[in-house]
């Protein structure tokens, strides 16, 4: 199973709106066939691995990294294919959350005599997929909020200097991680600030579409997001008239921007995944619209000691599933907000 | 190596102004001897772990985590023991900074014919002693900062509202580093505000000494660290007006309290290690004064939004040779200043 979900996590940034999945066929201990999902409309990864193991499908176990569909999406069943093949037992971690599949794909193994077990690698398969299962239940983007700081809590210098807090290693990882979701979100003062590119350049992989918040909707022209990247910006304001060829605008009624109704117009816009990358004033409003999923915090051994803080004026909340990694010089926290979307299956 | 650096450990907060030391003999690829420096005026580590070896010691090889003395102190020079032991080879991390020793205790063993290594497990070794290594060779204490914060970079709520973040491991984790260091220091308002006892309770061990910062020398006589721990409390205070059965007053000249006269006049008083506990206004003062060797700090997964920052107005540094932890549900970075005292050997 961990290898299936290895080869699976080969899809990040390539599935989407797809659950990323892998697959391995094992008989008499031996693999006889390995597949993943390569992207939207290309083979399941069920189909390819049993593809691979041919004759041998017959009376062999098939790890897959998620239940496997029972419906015609734009590829047939993957549930018709697993029994035409001859296998004898299939391992999953969880049930797939898509209400066309949801342990209809189980019981149709079942019917048809093949063992089925769930359950296996549950938390790194949820894990896996977590923008998938939120939205395909709900229709809205997962949201991470990516942010770097320094030990005393500071994300820039006085007046908002920057200071570049990550180290190669990071960077790099925040590249993977743009390269996975499908739009990165800035407030206005960041974009001025910090007049940054928000695409994938470290690793190899897809720009995101780049949403700036601005009240005003006043965005500089010469920002370097208009010469790099995927065009239109996309500009979320409360003023209806601003209007530009690159530039697509989604407007707000209201003096406010709430969270909930960006996250709307994001998810009918076909997102499924947002990442923040702005400054004190974006990331504090994120978490007081609470809607924010996943934080990932990327803490250097550095003290700033006067600066702009990571966050201001919001109420206490803890982060629960914690996980802890040290990334070259930085230590990277990552965690779940109490009211982020989590699927266990 | 590994074992004698196990063994020293033994001594935390039991040697001081000593260092702690561990020696094992291994003879044909046997232990036949172990031992470790249990207190000031005891026998050394290589002594009790010669004196276990006995006729064993012979043609053996003595593992010690510290360069073995030359000289007369409380107790005679070890090198004299381990040459009547018939010992072949000594194996040490590094040299002993004290200028009583520093190489003289390798040169006598080795005028003896017996075979001497330095520099196995040198950093464990160093990382053992440091309190000792910066005492021997300035007469100040070793100083380190501990601090627990949130993951925004606050220590405290609103107010200075006391906030919990450390987990009951981070705690005894705490109370194990109270043990081993001769003071904590806390400035008058987290006594005010917390009014903490600053006493080892949650492992076994000895209560440090108690020093107060406060300007105006003026104390609560209601704290509790007068009804618990060792007295006189010490106050560190501009004012010469101050006095009481039960605190020992530090004065000192002006308007401020300068780091380096504090470390001079805790140094004098015999203390070579002082842990800083204190609030963000004693924190920023020990940073600005530049008095701080090791940092160590306890981040806790929760978000304060608003509240009492870490440091304020201190300039930009970076940590080095960090550490990074996990324990229980916090992580610990622990690393050095650019200005603290490290004796590499």
């Amino acid at each position: 199973m961990e290898l299936a979900l290895r080869l699976g996590a080969r899809g990040w940034g390539k599935t989407s709106p797809n659950p990323m999945v892998g697959a391995v066929v094992v008989k008499d201990g031996k693999i006889v066939g390995m597949g993943y999902h390569e992207g939207v409309g290309l083979p399941h990864a069920e189909v390819m691995a049993l593809t691979k193991a041919g004759e041998n499908a017959k009376g062999a176990v098939l790890y897959v990294s998620l239940e496997p569909c029972c419906h015609y999406g734009r590829t047939p069943p993957c549930t018709d294919e697993i029994i035409r093949s001859g296998i004898k037992r299939v391992v999953i971690p969880l049930l797939d959350p898509n209400p066309l599949v949801s342990g209809g794909g189980v019981r149709r193994l079942r019917e048809a005599g093949i063992e089925v077990t769930i359950g296996v690698c549950k938390e790194k398969a949820r894990k896996a997929n977590e923008i998938f299962f939120k939205w395909i239940r709900t229709n809205l983007p997962f949201v991470i909020l990516k942010v770097a700081t320094s030990i005393d809590g500071r994300i820039a210098g006085p007046y908002g200097r920057r200071i570049h807090f990550t180290c190669e290693k990071a960077d790099r990882e925040v590249h993977r991680l743009r390269a996975g979701v499908d739009a990165i979100l800035i407030g206005r003062n960041t974009l001025v600030r910090d007049d940054p590119l928000l695409t994938v350049r470290f690793v190899k992989g897809k720009n995101p579409e780049r949403i700036i918040i601005s009240k005003s909707g006043r965005i500089p022209r010469s920002a370097r997001i208009f010469s790099e990247g995927p065009l239109p910006v996309i500009v979320a304001t409360n003023n209806a008239n601003v209007s530009a060829e690159d530039v697509e605008i989604w407007h707000f009624k209201g003096n406010e921007i709430k969270g909930v109704d960006l996250l709307k117009r994001a998810g009918s816009a076909g997102i499924s995944s947002i990442l923040i990358e702005g400054g004190t004033r974006t990331i504090s409003w994120a978490l007081r619209e609470k809607i924010v999923d996943k934080i990932m915090i990327f803490i250097s051994p550095i003290f700033v000691g006067k600066g702009k803080l990571l966050a201001e004026a919001i109420e206490a909340f803890e982060l629960h599933n914690v996980e802890i990694k040290r990334i070259g010089s930085n230590v990277l926290i990552s965690g779940y907000t109490p009211w982020g979307q989590i699927y266990d299956g």
